[in-house]
């Protein structure tokens, strides 16, 4: 069956994916992964109505150790993954963005950077194997079988992180983090498109319809344009995001190009 | 006089500006910054022979505190400054880019972002009000008094920095720190381009036509490639590259358009 690992999943767009998968890819197995498993309430309570199905691991992806043990277990227990989203980040330690200058400071950005970029990156490291060993159950694939994927990467972006777009300002640490991590994602799209056991591996970001641009806001975690856009992102649709960014441009959710 | 501050200046294109400031913008005064003065025997070579022009002040960009007094210093000494430069930059920690995600560690990551792009963001968090001070003496003014700048930041950043331009990948670090560089670039441009006072903040970047791609090589950062790259750099020309910026647009050196 169908192997997918949520990173960052006990709230926001991480839980809403996971319940996305349970509910429309039976019988994909989950692998749900946050910080405390223990204190996940609503990860729990979803685990429970679909038995089973999905799996809890301990992991903070500013803890290598953390991300290597996960890779282990799932390795041993799984096999394989054939779709990873990497959900996990913070606005900023504070939880606030800087509005100006004078709110930056060099531990503000290290942090921010850390989870927001670097872990995804560092999970990709620990995963890229095994989703090599994925046998492509999420994704449309091409005809030619030369050409079609073992696993497919999402690593979650922001329409803030394009530089081309930002006509505001603020917000540095998170803008920057997402501009990273859209580097990031470009160079693992190359590195893992390569050879056999290629690994598809998309930027996705997530509009809510109702004016909250802040995709962990509890408001917009819930209700109908997390599920519109959850429709969006989710590998069904994910060849349409991935013709764009082979063809090296990014789009918006509306279809409107953005630039990076 | 006009007072230029150049970061990172022991060697490479960092040094390279220095001298072309003291032979072609006499009589600004040059401060020089970086890690250990005391062994930058260049840079005190420079000194010699332009007596009366150039300072040299420790500062390390990983080191707040550092940042902090060097521009009390400068504020007591010159009271303003014209021209900041932000030169200082690694590849990786290992003094070698990644060729492939194995090569990719958490601390590596971290380390590069710290010094190529945290770094120059907190010198301008310290130097910005000294900037506002400065009487604009680098770079054309426009005619239009409420327009015209009172300093100018140029944040050295690279080609391989573009997400939409990389068709290679590898140097995961660094290119991440330079995308991420670009990002904070722009929201500076915002935050420091309105009001009184106005700063101009430029990414720029320098490009070798003997094929080296690396900004800091020792056989680059001599001759002619990098003469002409300092005039194309030094904010004689910073209007041609604001003109581009302020349109949301990067372009190579030989004016071929970048995507971000």
């Amino acid at each position: 069956a169908a192997v997918a690992l949520v990173q960052g999943a006990s709230r926001g767009l991480g839980i809403e994916f996971c319940r996305y998968l349970l509910l429309n890819k039976a019988p994909a197995a989950v692998i749900a992964t946050c910080r405390n498993p223990d204190g996940a309430e609503h990860l729990a309570a979803l685990a429970a109505q679909h038995p089973g199905r999905m799996t809890l691991l301990k992991l903070d992806v500013n803890r290598e150790e953390d991300i290597k043990n996960a890779a282990e277990s799932v390795k041993s227990d799984f096999g394989k993954v054939d779709l990873l989203m990497n959900c996990s980040a913070m606005l900023h330690p504070s939880g606030k963005g800087e509005t100006s200058l004078r709110d930056v400071s060099a531990q503000g950005i290290i942090s921010t950077l850390t989870t927001n970029t670097v872990g995804p990156l560092v999970m990709v490291k620990y995963f890229a194997s095994l989703l090599q060993m994925g046998t492509g159950a999420f994704g449309q694939q091409p005809q030619e079988k030369a050409k079609q994927h073992s696993g497919i990467i999402v690593n979650m972006t922001a329409r803030v992180g394009s530089i081309g777009d930002n006509a505001l300002g603020g917000w540095y640490s998170y803008r920057m983090s997402k501009t990273a991590l859209n580097m990031a994602t470009r160079n693992l799209s190359i590195e893992l498109g390569r050879g056999r056991g290629k690994i598809v591996c998309v930027p996705a970001s997530w509009n809510c319809k109702y004016g909250s641009v802040l995709a962990i806001s509890p408001k917009c975690s819930q209700g109908q344009a997390v599920q519109h856009r959850v429709l969006c992102t989710i590998p069904n649709e994910c060849n349409r995001q991935l013709k764009h960014w082979q063809n090296r441009e990014a789009y918006a959710w509306d279809g409107t190009e953005i630039p990076w």
